[in-house]
């Protein structure tokens, strides 16, 4: 495969699978797209209903679920299972030739357990060491397209619960050694936001020496530095750009080439 | 890939699964062997102890779950999620290079709903329809172990909740054209009995001739008679046997040829 071949990894969040006519509407997107990709899709509100419902309560530490035996069994079931399969069913139906994946499936994604940091044990939580891109690129190669689970295994028998964002990311650097790879992250927004009072007003290029300057005005704030920060680092690593856009704008930007949410490139 | 090298469709129910040294002792079998395999894995007690917590009461007719829209989301975290990442998981773990799979996984198994019949609406249960034995052949090439659930899909969206026999006989149906493939069904037995109250009088081998005389003498008896005419229409397709066994004698029948459990030939 020449690595002129363009690949999409894109990162799907809680709000879209949460929601049917939103999940329907980009899984149809998502069929009609001309390039190859890999879908990494997160949570969303069903592991913690379930987890109610089976009276298990949800600990959440700085935005993140605390993963103990119990809550691990959850995600496994709720994102490998239900999310992972209603989501490669629906695109099978749209003529997709979708495989459901966790990082335990074919060694793609092996972790570490992540150590107990500031007196916080996060549990099943894993830190990505390594993808294997090899196997990856062999699936698509064979026309199958990637649906990933957020969980990861440790190498030693344990599935880990893991960042959708993280697993994005490091699955793009690892697959631009085999494709032109770009990573998209979906959100509810059109993208970055010059004035976060104006949902419209989206920055269209950000490069390094720009970040720097919007982040010196103080324009990219406290929560969006670590994601961003992120995409440079994957941009460093051989990713060829990095989008930032809403959920419902892939097809433009992937087919059209529309000049639709946030790039970061080089 | 030449029809001779061997492939092992191995079946395995939910009496393996549900008990923690079983489990644990057979996959460090499979993980031994020497042979390419599929294993196919039943549910076990997890499903039903999973809907009782969530006050969703499973329903039987003939020993069959009544899979209602509840049931399947159960069925699919706990099956498609629960087990069958562990079962991968813990075969990474020992060195095998699994790879989880429904059969909404590119499209391995195509299934139609099962339709009202006498009466019963089994719901959202699948009768296998097709089998993608080209896309199995490809991993198994690749050097992966596919590692799959009792779930087809209807090619319209949706995941089916499937019999495990059903799709391990169909998958061996399919797999005798890329290569000479053997059907184990795994059961808490030995293999099948001449005196059902000595459970060391396995019947070794059994052809359509001696099937005849068994069936005649009331030797194979109702419950079982399904089980073996499956078995023989399989041979009749391609398989080159069926072997009816315990769990823990899979590594002496596959690696070192022991005369133990029942075989089934034409």
């Amino acid at each position: 495969m020449s690595s002129e071949t363009k690949l999409f990894i894109i990162k799907i969040g809680g709000n879209v699978i949460d929601n049917e006519e939103s999940l329907r509407s980009f899984l149809h997107s998502l069929a009609g797209l001309k390039e190859k990709f890999i879908l990494i899709h997160g949570g969303g509100k069903v592991a913690t209903e379930i987890s109610k419902g089976l009276g298990i309560e949800a600990q959440m530490v700085d935005g993140r679920r605390i993963t103990d035996a119990e809550t691990l069994k959850i995600v496994t079931m709720v994102y490998g299972g239900l999310i992972n399969k209603k989501v490669v069913s629906r695109l099978q139906a749209l003529g997709t030739n979708a495989i459901g994946l966790t990082g335990a499936d074919a060694n793609i994604i092996l972790a570490d357990q992540r150590p107990v940091k500031n007196g916080i044990d996060y549990g099943f939580v894993g830190d990505v060491k390594r993808v294997n891109g090899e196997i990856l690129a062999s699936l698509l190669t064979a026309g199958l397209q990637p649906v990933i689970a957020p969980l990861s295994h440790d190498g030693q028998g344990n599935i880990l619960n893991t960042n959708a964002d993280t697993i994005a990311s490091t699955i793009a650097v690892a697959m631009s050694e085999h494709f032109e790879t770009h990573l998209v992250y979906c959100f509810e927004l059109k993208g970055v936001l010059s004035d976060i009072n104006d949902k419209e007003s989206v920055i269209s290029r950000i490069d390094p020496v720009r970040y720097d300057a919007l982040k010196a005005d103080g324009v990219i704030a406290k929560g969006m530095i670590p994601k961003m920060d992120n995409s440079f680092d994957a941009i460093q690593a051989g990713v060829k750009s990095v989008i930032i856009c809403h959920a419902e704008d892939i097809s433009d930007i992937i087919n059209t080439g529309a000049s639709k949410g946030t790039r970061l490139n080089a």
